[in-house]
């Protein structure tokens, strides 16, 4: 008998008639042999309708109280799935987070888990119940309700089952698997049958969309053997795991973009002891996530580096490099938020030369110049104009060999909590 | 310094203005010099709409998920009251009911209070805050969240004043007060500055809805000096508490009635002891509540007896009857359940002797016949027919010296939760 994670999304239990569909699943797992926990998140827009009452009465209200609010959404999903598949005749008992013994820091809006004690959980399953833990929510040791911020129903499914030994997570979502790249974008995109963490992990910090990085994370240092499926189609899904079945002759498995790239360029820097950590100290500080950095050579005492980030944050980078430019001297500070980043991934890179290589002849081949590269033993990323990505992704895909023989049906939005 | 629980009901917190209102009045009550608790209900239609989305995956779901699922309403209100409190400049801290120390028995949907553990409470009080608290939940023993059923935020108000020792248990509701009988039926009605326990209880038994009767027990009980005033307006409100100062002459405080009433009648009874026990006792097993009993003298060993009911348990009452029809013989059992039951209520009644013959005689003089009669020391009963309730209860008023000068003015819905 296999002890199974199955976690399902928003959108999955959105309607009565997906809960059923979910609560059918649910049960046929089950019924095959196996003991399940459910994890699962805050049903369609309730969190966003939440959001707009807070709205309507506090612009920006308590963390705390955002907290008490926002994990309502977990517990109405969790008695409604309960009570869907009694309904279908099946024992179910679900749990918010604190019942289900999800400790955490105290930091509301993007607490970490800091332990579990799932014994309730452990009990209902050992009756024979289907347990329903609500995904996103822990309760500090104070006794605080907290959630974990984004990707927190990934995290919370993942943790459960590093915690309870489980043969495996399943991430239940509106797509088949993992795709060699968007198939909005590419056509014969090919759904992976198994990817290493690693590659998941990058995936997923370049946009595509599936997982939640700290998941995978998550995933990948406790050994949870992540399988991500469709909540709608029995199609086998795609398994991540760290001794990832590579296939034949297969170097790059995916092929990410993001389309909400800028890049802001500090000029004429003196370059003394420390600059650099300076500049990216106070970013941090203030919250702004930065990606590629390029520094050029340094002439005359004088530095230029440039850096990505998101398009979101490029007016606040700049006046956090405004507000340091006692410290860091330098000439200007300007920024191009008009650019996008295109990035192949796969573990077989290391082991064959020329992979990026052949990524900067194709996009040169369609006339596109590159504005800067970043590498890492498993990625390549490239940030170029916006104009012409589809057809570099495209070319890529095709380049290295990932085109499926036929198109995949393209569905609904991908959901992401 | 004084302590007050507060406790405001559903639809005062139904709409963002009224919302910011309620804020606003808990602020000006502190400021006044007063450490507040409140206790709010869920907010306007949420407990509705959680049934409904509930019933269209289950029709019969399992208690503890449909607490699981309701307390999520007061969820939401007490987090979006503090957000309105700190958007207002002041602070405040939201509780959950196992936050609050709610300790209840483990029956789910109709839970009693077992203990409570106010220490989180006193705590944010004692440092300054505005303590929120979630009414109508609590939590079992083993960690199950509970509700308690009707009337269940009035009772957390009530218990928590009494554990806490506040020196008043304020309920805000949607009218001024305690009123000597129905305003939408009786214009001249007026409110009452003052009521006894006892006469609240049975003002609220007989179908006065602004208080719970478990609520008014529970202060009774632990001598809780219970106020009944409005959400909306500064006046003064009703005070409910054991030496009731009586207004001068006043013998009957108010008329209540219940349109709600069936009557069964099981005719040729074989008289033989412990019959209506028997009966009684399978009504109750079945959850069902009788008021009035009356038994004819007995003929031939043959006995008639009648019950009043709520008349939504009229059809089951029967099928019980008919279910015990071996352990208790009878000729035939049966139901009118066209009937209403007027009440006058008075604590002065006791010392006053004709009290209830002036009732009578008033309704006699509508042409209006007497069904069946129940009195207490403090109240008198009379089952009618429901055609003249309207005239019975404005004649009642007026004889008793109850009607006020001027008119009321009669504003939206009561709200019971």
């Amino acid at each position: 008998m296999s002890l199974i994670v199955m976690k399902f999304g928003g959108s999955s239990v959105g309607t009565p008639e997906r809960m059923q569909l979910v609560a059918k699943r649910i049960i046929e797992r089950q019924q095959e042999g196996n003991e399940i926990i459910v994890v699962v998140s805050a049903m369609g827009d309730t969190t966003d309708d939440l959001i707009d009452q807070s709205k309507q009465l506090n612009a920006n209200p308590p963390a705390r109280e955002m907290d008490m609010l926002l994990s309502v959404g977990e517990q109405i999903s969790i008695s409604l799935l309960s009570m869907t598949i009694h309904q279908q005749g099946h024992s179910a008992v679900s749990f918010t987070g604190w019942q289900a013994g999800m400790i955490t820091e105290k930091e509301h809006g993007k607490a970490k888990i800091k332990k579990i004690d799932p014994h309730r959980v452990i009990t209902a399953v050992k009756n024979g119940s289907i347990a329903i833990v609500a995904g996103f929510q822990g309760m500090s040791e104070d006794g605080e309700i907290t959630t974990l911020g984004r990707g927190g129903s990934d995290t919370t499914a993942v943790a459960l089952a590093a915690e309870v030994g489980a043969d495996a997570c399943e991430i239940y979502t509106d797509v088949d698997g993992v795709y060699s790249t968007d198939p909005r974008v590419v056509k014969r995109a090919r759904k992976l049958d198994n990817i290493s963490y690693d590659e998941m992990l990058e995936l997923a910090n370049l946009g595509a969309a599936v997982l939640h990085p700290r998941a995978v994370e998550y995933a990948k240092h406790n050994n949870v053997k992540l399988v991500v499926r469709s909540s709608f189609t029995h199609n086998e899904g795609t398994v991540v795991r760290e001794e990832a079945i590579m296939e034949q002759g297969v170097v790059v498995s995916g092929i990410a973009f993001d389309k909400n790239v800028a890049r802001i360029s500090i000029l004429g820097v003196e370059d003394e002891p420390g600059v650099l950590a300076h500049v990216f100290g106070a970013l941090a500080d203030n919250g702004i996530d930065v990606d590629i950095i390029v520094q050029s050579g340094v002439q005359d005492g004088k530095a230029d580096f440039s850096f990505t980030l998101s398009r979101n944050d490029a007016d606040k980078a700049l006046q956090v490099i405004e507000s340091i430019r006692e410290t860091v001297t330098h000439r200007e500070a300007t920024s191009d938020d008009n650019l996008v980043k295109v990035s192949i991934v796969g573990a077989g890179m290391v082991s064959n030369p020329g992979v990026a290589a052949k990524m900067f002849a194709t996009i040169s081949s369609l006339g596109v110049s590159i504005k800067m590269v970043s590498t890492s033993e498993i990625k390549c990323s490239c940030v170029i104009a916006p104009d012409k990505l589809s057809e570099v992704v495209i070319a890529l895909h095709t380049a290295y060999g990932l085109d499926a023989e036929t198109e995949v049906f393209v569905g609904g939005p991908k959901e992401r909590r």
